[in-house]
């Protein structure tokens, strides 16, 4: 019977053994079942990457393990919470043996870097879509909510936005950091932990800046001034666009507001707290850059650095209307 | 930008507000926060169902989204566990406003049923798939595992064998009891929450009896001896296999040790224990049959009603051999 090609897939994962105190059956059962911590609450999330959809049907699979699990730890980042457990729901055409070593090796690298165990999970047979759930654990009164922030509050970003977008344009962007950047996100677990002290609201950029600070925004009715000199750029983002023609670098200036991918964190700060944040963040891996001022008056207004107002091009999803 | 089709997607299933106080944040963030119980372990649980493997493509939405559902509570049920919370990713080819409906007023309905609240999920685009992962409550001491038994003890099944196998495999089955069995299983959530004061292991019925039951016995390097003839077959099974020819009536009748899909209860439970537990089963929707006993030989060992040993053709899946 076909299917118990599948169960040797089950087996390949299974035999991964980070062991957590709290993971009191894992893999095997019906169910696993798990010990949550007292005094925290759990923050749940699941996303899905679809083949030919979310990622392009060349990539790596390891690329694929990695990103799967990365984009739920950086919902996870978002909410200040710490990882514990995930579950991987795995739709494979076929079983390819050196696929899946390289898919599950980079799903368990990046997992053991957080101390994160796989609990349980289901592969079958289909077309190629990955489906992650992870847990987080998370103090109540600590937690990290996309609403909370306040007019006169600043927002900040952690690393650089646009590079994601560039690689996934460019064919060869010409520099394998951005490719890393689109097909590695690295999740800001530890700027999350640390923003938990600070931030006011917190929400991961995914679908792009405007898109996402929209989102944040929209929960409390509010706007914004964002000074999109100001926005962080990497110098491999940089470098790429200064040797591209002039029609594709009109065409690509914008990414960094809008191409998403980024796996930023984009977040709220009120003034006084932020010379302490800064410090605290500073030598975390993406560091934060202050782009923008929270205000009363809705919609997200653009400014270039000598003060004239811009309107992007790009607005992100169209349920989020900026209205400059 | 097409993506936006599926945020009306989203906003779709978050409409639903099937509230839990446990449900600090649902839907709508980065993650849901959820208060775990205390005194209570988690059981989760994750599923996957795609179209053209786990179901025929011309499946009813309904059915669908009742299944998706379906089979994860069972799995929860499985293991004593009261089912709190659930997450969907749902991959679909196009936004079909009708199919939606029906699909999420299906998964609602068996939600509601159990008082569980959605709260979090992802819609993408893609060929139809549908992984539902599922959150529940047990205490520990009471969990039901697959581990467990002892030689002796009894062997029970909750409800009846075969019809979703027999629906399945027959177009017309000219009775829908037949094919609601298929499309719509019952999870024995009751008869679980009951089991954890008697079974010493228990399973849920996904893949067929004997695979099943053969998961159970594995992880004691146990065995059994099964008598066929006692095996619950509904009398709709009885009547649709009485009208067909006697080429495919050879074919059928092992359906209820093989075809999977049934997603009853198998479980075992020590002698003394056995009758309190089938008064309190009485009643509750499924009910029990005693099928077999334990064994510390391992295989299964089946019999007819007048004890001549009878051997299977099916065996379940490829890593579980029976040793008749």
């Amino acid at each position: 019977m076909a299917e118990s090609e599948f169960d040797i897939i089950r087996y390949y994962f299974a035999r991964h053994r980070a062991s957590r105190d709290d993971v009191l059956v894992g893999i095997g059962d019906d169910a696993a079942l798990l010990q949550a911590p007292a005094g925290r609450v759990l923050a749940v999330c699941l996303d899905t990457l679809v083949a030919g959809v979310h990622f392009p049907p060349e990539t790596s699979a390891a690329a694929i393990g990695h990103k799967a699990l990365a984009v739920n730890l950086s919902d996870l980042a978002a909410m200040g919470a710490e990882p514990a457990w995930a579950m991987l729901a795995l739709t494979v055409p076929e079983n390819d043996a050196a696929w899946l070593a390289a898919f599950s090796d980079a799903f368990f690298t990046l997992a053991d870097q957080y101390a994160v165990q796989l609990v349980g999970g289901d592969t079958t047979r289909g077309p190629l879509a990955v489906t992650v759930q992870a847990h987080g654990f998370v103090p109540p009164e600590k937690a990290l909510r996309r609403q909370g922030a306040r007019p006169g509050e600043r927002i900040y970003v952690t690393g650089t936005l646009g590079d994601a977008g560039l690689a996934l344009r460019m064919n060869d962007p010409g520099d394998n950091w951005l490719r890393k950047r689109l097909d590695f996100p690295e999740p800001r677990i530890e700027a999350g932990l640390v923003l938990r002290d600070y931030a006011s609201a917190a929400i991961d950029v995914s679908d792009g800046l405007l898109a996402d600070l929209g989102h944040l925004l929209e929960s409390g009715r509010l706007g914004a001034s964002l000074w999109i000199d100001a926005l962080p750029r990497s110098a491999a983002f940089l470098g790429a666009m200064q040797v591209l023609d002039p029609e594709r670098r009109g065409q690509f200036h914008e990414l960094p507001l809008g191409a998403g991918d980024d796996y930023e964190l984009c977040f709220t700060v009120a003034e006084q707290h932020c010379g302490e944040m800064e410090k605290r963040l500073d030598g975390i891996p993406g560091g934060c850059r202050w782009i923008g001022v929270v205000e009363a008056d809705q919609g997200i207004r653009c400014y270039r650095d000598d003060g004239a107002p811009y309107r992007p091009a790009v607005s992100g999803y169209q349920h989020f209307s900026s209205t400059p």
